[in-house]
């Protein structure tokens, strides 16, 4: 068979010239070569490749390969081959003739033991060496589940890698673990196999042609884009992708994953990436677009639980106890809708919101991402004129449409109020205007409308990337770690969260309408008590738990709750101290923990009265402020870089003065302690924010400590155990004079001291944090 | 006569008890009884008061006057009373008896003498004395053009004031002064004869029923708005009043006036005040009311020229050189049309655009505030369905509907996906859903509609708030000066700017409309050729003169174009130095010049990289930092808290050491240049901005000073001979150093000194300014 379909070649070899055909030998193996994917698109994305590249001086084989014997393994792909289609711009003579020889080109192998790959590789080898070709490179396709993608890469790594000279490229289907740690485990694996060049991740919405244009369109209309494309003219970004068909049938795969594993970790932060990433100065480097593209994940605020609204068709239920044979009163948790907001705090985009939408059992098909722009213009006749020419008050966009919908074409769309776009004359054509067609409100003779000249199939268009080695068309190893990274926190906080129901099609109206609030993203319409989950049984944990502790309330709660409840504790002190004295003076405390508390403050606090908050520090350690290791550089980057406090009000501890580290001359303590004193009446802070250690230190005052935790009332250097070991502090005394103090525990590791402490006395310099009791002041 | 008219007021005293007749009595004085406006308005107005209040315990009566002498004053005044008409609601019957006993109540007199004055005020008081009338109250209604006003208050003043107990009220028509300065004139002559609480000046904006009740709204509808009547949500405010008219007839007055004058700085301006102030916590109280306005005012930013597009149509010009025969070539810079963008800084309204617009020759008549609010929901359904409910993708806003217009009434608007409003049933009704009415692009049935129960007229309004001593619909003189103060550098600054010619009516077309543009407004379509101003003379000063200054390059300009070019040239500096070292190390001088430039910096240059600018001072005062002098303080208020430089990269000179200023042993300006020495390369600064004293001083290096002219690149403690007089500041040689040196000056005082300097040489010690010679550097 070999010979006959080597025979094949050799007149092929009529085709390419014999100095083109000098270029070397391809071969294609495509694994999983029965399956679905293979068979809808897989193939026919070979032969396409085929067509193209069968002048380029390459040869080729495909090889299709799964674990079927080869009898009638051989059987089953051949009767995908024979319905390979020719694509209706290419001549039907020539096509004919191409498709007989791709099928003569193409043959059958089983792939299931060590041996089966020593036996393809030498298969190959031996043709080659026969027909007097240099071996070009081998490419090895994974359309198989994820669970198998170990086994394979070893045996492909150890028995199929060509030889020295020729490359490798293996092709990788989705899904890439399900979040982080298993997307970690997973690259760890593949990364024991092949080296990161080698490898080819599929986003097969990197392939679609309205997409894969998005950068391009970005690059060649600079000019136009470049004063806009910013917070002071964008609006918001859309990315969005409605499906009207449901989960059925899929449940087995979908209860794993869920619509943000399945739709908006992979494509549509892709998409998004693309919209919002600077571009680099050369496009055609690979590797800087995938650069800038990481640069942009680092810009994006982290994800919290109100960063999303989850929904689940009121069918997803029974499916899943039909298809997975679960007990009639199984809840699944798993949403089938989702939308999220997105943020960023990159110069360029900060304050612009990124709204990422998708969900099963929608009204409409349709996939798109729109930037929609801001309305600077005042149009100062009146209505009616304004609407007949192309006014500077209708809404302008640029919509990348990936397809289906009214459209039902891939199609780029701008505005004629923006600009007329340069488009590439030779795969984008300006489309007919349809003025009985509107999209987003606007009849499609206000846009300027372009589809592609020739509809290319995605799978088609990444093995066409494949063969060229475009990497930046695929998913780095860097940036599936980001997108993972960037999607597990939203992922963890809404595991357990019961979705909204709702009804599927046009029967769902305003039910999915989401709107921004402080930050985050609510249903706009409450919960419509019919459709409200009828088991009663979801988890309950997302409350918070008052209960005293050492004679002081105590919260405890899921932290993010208690975040959330901390600030909005301290936006109450301090409009109520702003309010008494014109001042709120606040100490804050350095560390991990109150972290997610400053961004929170930052973030949903609107109405803080920073412009009359004074913010001190309860410790620091004696390293320069801008050092990794400050406190107060923390406290900067988190809190202050984001409000407004005015720069006087801003109370560093004189760590570094004369340009050396806490010196006992340099009288830093003393001086910060003066400062207080002339600042903060009677030395009193209105609010005091602690951490605690899991030795049951707080603020710098540790275990033994010979300076602050008794005496007077000031600002003291002391030693840490661990590095840096200088530290400044307030006081205990100091503190205690505190109108209020908050002591902030968070996480697993405190629970024992926490416990420990609620039951020892006053004693501290055992345990310096149980020496905390304002005199006249509140503890929480 | 006068005696028949006191047998009416007897027994007209049949309606009210005698018990409330013991109120006292009430006189108006109309002066300028003849005259336009109280034909058309004010009589009606009075006529109104008397209908509305004969039952209220006050007698009336109402004196007509004007220098006309008493006949045919008295049969001209008698021919407007006659025409005075009832009101619809009210009983035809009560109406003729009380029209004719307010004929009876009117008298003309002739006032043009001192002697008249004191007449006029004897005849008052036998009247009341005859009748045994206490006297509560006289109402001087000033309706005469405002060269008349000092005469006529002088008289009132020394011989009408009313006896001891009873209040005096003079009203005053606008136009109150023409700039800040002849409104403080006649504010100062005022109040030469009156006290504050005497005088009402009259805005009849605030009588017209949708500005008076926009207050009103905001406090009954205080649930609704709190949340959203802010920069999170507000996306802009309109205030407009549209004409079809022009100034024909009127150009005598108009060309003196112009839009903004005649309608921005007043009617408009007030309406926004309405809709931006804070509310007070007791509306009843006019004075809190007021010390809120007031306060909205100081939040708002300086108008620059590009805060305006101005307009003229087309016929104004032979309108006034036929109406003011003024020859064929003259040229009017008169605007008839005027677009402002107002912002405010307010933690509340920051980054929220003001847009005021109004002009004659416009396409419709028509007056509003309308409050736009952002879009802050993402609606999952597709647009069809989308457009059938009450969406929150649909627009959402407010609009007070003075009048005109479609409407063609007052009225109150609020988007139905907003909130149903409270409003008031006794005086605002629901008006009925007219769906075939579209407002801004939607139709009428998407709002909640208000009209007012009984339309009434502005003047009868104000009037009625007259007699009942509501100041809070009058503009105090400190809000008429707030005003002028705040429009007054517009107006300046565009004197000579030639406005765009429009042709009037629909033809307007686009013209007209306008775009928000980096802080500014600018027309959106290029000025068409054929309206360009034809005469070709119009003044040209706006031009930079670049030219040779001591061997450096020379640039004056007019302020504002000088300070435009060098905020880009700065710009330009700094992307380049944090290009080359990826910081950009920013000198920057105290005083009055630079002030305009950092508010430039601060509003226009969103892409200046202040992330890694590190900004240090030239010099400064010995003053605590937060002291009004210090030169740290202002270059905080006008930049530093508006862009983002971090904490770090800010760099105030020690001048306040151990809480002391500038004391020798706390060695602050050895510190300063051990900073500059640890973080400057080579102690060179990119970029430091000087400015120059009358005395040729730089920085705070004065004539003959002992340190910092010579020797070592070094900080040093100098002496002003102004106060304050310790100063520190960068030596000489150090300036010299860097990279780039500008200087600005600005100012006609300054104009001498840099004469004198074009011609001096190297004479530091005398003139530090001439000592400016950067090593390797650029001097502009």
């Amino acid at each position: 068979m070999l010979g006959r379909v080597l025979c094949m070649v050799l007149f092929v070899g009529a085709f390419p010239s014999p100095a083109e055909a000098s270029q070397g030998h391809i071969s294609v193996v495509l694994l999983g070569a029965t399956g679905d994917l293979a068979k809808k698109y897989l193939w026919q994305g070979l032969f396409q490749l085929y067509m193209d590249q069968v002048s380029s001086g390459h040869s080729f084989t495909f090889h299709g390969a799964a674990l079927a014997a080869l009898e009638p393994g051989q059987r089953l792909m051949f009767d995908v081959l024979k319905k390979l289609s020719c694509p209706p711009d290419e001549a039907p003579d020539r096509c004919a003739v191409l498709k007989d020889q791709f099928l003569k080109l193409s043959q059958y192998h089983q792939l299931k033991t060590a041996e089966n790959y020593t036996a393809l590789s030498r298969e190959i080898e031996t043709l080659l060496r026969q027909e007097g070709l240099k071996e070009a490179g081998r490419i090895f396709y994974f359309s198989v589940p994820p669970f198998a993608y170990t086994e394979i890469a070893r045996h492909i790594n150890s028995s199929c890698r060509p030889p020295a000279g020729a490359w490798l490229r293996v092709v990788l289907e989705k899904p890439f673990g399900h979040d982080l740690q298993s997307a970690q485990q997973l690259a760890a694996e593949l990364a024991g196999f092949f080296r990161e060049e080698e490898m080819y991740r599929v986003d097969h919405y990197l392939g679609k042609q309205a997409v894969a244009h998005i950068l391009p369109f970005r690059d060649q209309n600079r000019q136009f884009l470049d004063p806009i494309w910013n917070r002071h003219h964008v609006e918001r970004v859309e990315v969005v992708l409605k499906e009207t068909v449901d989960a059925k049938g899929r449940t087995s795969f979908y209860e794993q994953y869920g619509v943000i594993r399945d739709v908006l970790q992979n494509h549509l932060t892709e998409a998004l990436m693309f919209l919002i990433m600077d571009l680099p100065a050369n496009m055609s480097s690979a590797h800087e677009v995938v650069q800038h593209k990481l640069q942009a994940f680092q810009s994006l605020w982290g994800l919290e639980r109100s960063s999303a609204v989850l929904g689940q068709y009121q069918a997803y239920d029974s499916q899943v106890q039909e298809e997975l044979q679960e007990a009639r009163g199984y809840v699944s948790t798993t949403p089938t809708f989702a939308g999220v907001l997105i943020c960023s705090n990159s110069l360029r985009w900060e304050g612009v919101p990124f709204l990422l939408t998708s969900g099963k059992a929608l009204d409409e098909r349709v996939g798109y991402a729109r930037v929609l722009f801001k309305n600077r213009a005042y149009c100062t006749q009146s209505g009616a004129l304004r609407d007949a020419g192309h006014s500077q008050c209708k809404p302008k966009q640029i919509i990348f449409h990936f397809g289906h919908g009214a459209l039902n074409t891939p199609a780029v769309l701008v505005s004629r109020n923006l600009f007329q776009p340069v488009m590439p004359k030779d795969s984008w054509k300006e489309a007919e205007a349809r003025s009985d067609l509107h999209v987003f409100g606007q009849p499609l003779s206000d846009f300027y409308m372009y589809s592609p000249v020739k509809e290319r199939d995605a799978y088609s268009v990444l093995i066409s990337h494949i063969y060229h080695g475009r990497k930046d068309f695929f998913i780095t190893t860097e940036n599936l770690l980001a997108s993972w990274a960037f999607w597990t926190p939203l992922l963890d906080s809404t595991s357990r969260q019961p979705p909204r129901l709702y009804p599927g099609g046009v029967e769902n109206q305003h039910l999915l309408d989401f709107e921004m609030v402080s930050g985050g993203v609510a249903f706009t319409l409450a919960e419509p008590a019919e459709l409200l989950n009828p088991s009663g049984q979801m988890p309950s944990d997302f409350r918070a738990i008052q209960s005293k502790f050492r004679q002081s309330p105590l919260v405890s709660a899921w932290a993010e709750d208690l975040i959330s409840q901390l600030a909005s504790d301290m936006e109450e002190a301090a409009v109520r101290s702003v309010a008494r004295s014109g001042q709120f003076h606040l100490a804050l405390s350095g560390g991990s923990s109150p972290v997610v508390l400053f961004q929170r403050l930052a973030r949903h606090h609107y109405s803080f009265p920073w412009k009359h908050t004074h913010v001190w520090l309860v410790d620091e350690r004696c390293v320069p402020l801008t050092d990794s290791e400050s406190n107060f550089l923390g406290l900067h980057r988190h809190l202050l870089q984001h409000v407004r406090v005015p720069y006087f009000n801003i109370h560093p501890m004189p760590v570094h003065l004369n340009r050396r580290l806490c010196v006992e001359e340099d009288r830093g303590a003393e001086l910060y302690a003066k400062d207080i004193v002339a600042l903060v009446a009677n030395a009193s802070f209105d609010l005091v924010l602690l951490g605690m250690g899991t030795d049951g230190h707080t603020a710098s005052l540790f275990p033994r400590a010979e300076n602050g935790l008794e005496g007077a009332p000031t600002v003291v250097l002391t030693e840490s155990p661990v590095k840096p070991h200088q530290r400044m502090s307030l006081s205990l005394p100091l503190i205690n004079r505190a109108r209020q103090v908050f002591v902030l525990v968070l996480g697993k590791g405190k629970h024992d001291i926490t416990t420990l402490l609620s039951r020892v006395g006053h004693e501290p310099r055992k345990w310096p944090i149980s020496g905390v009791s304002p005199s006249s002041g509140q503890l929480v």
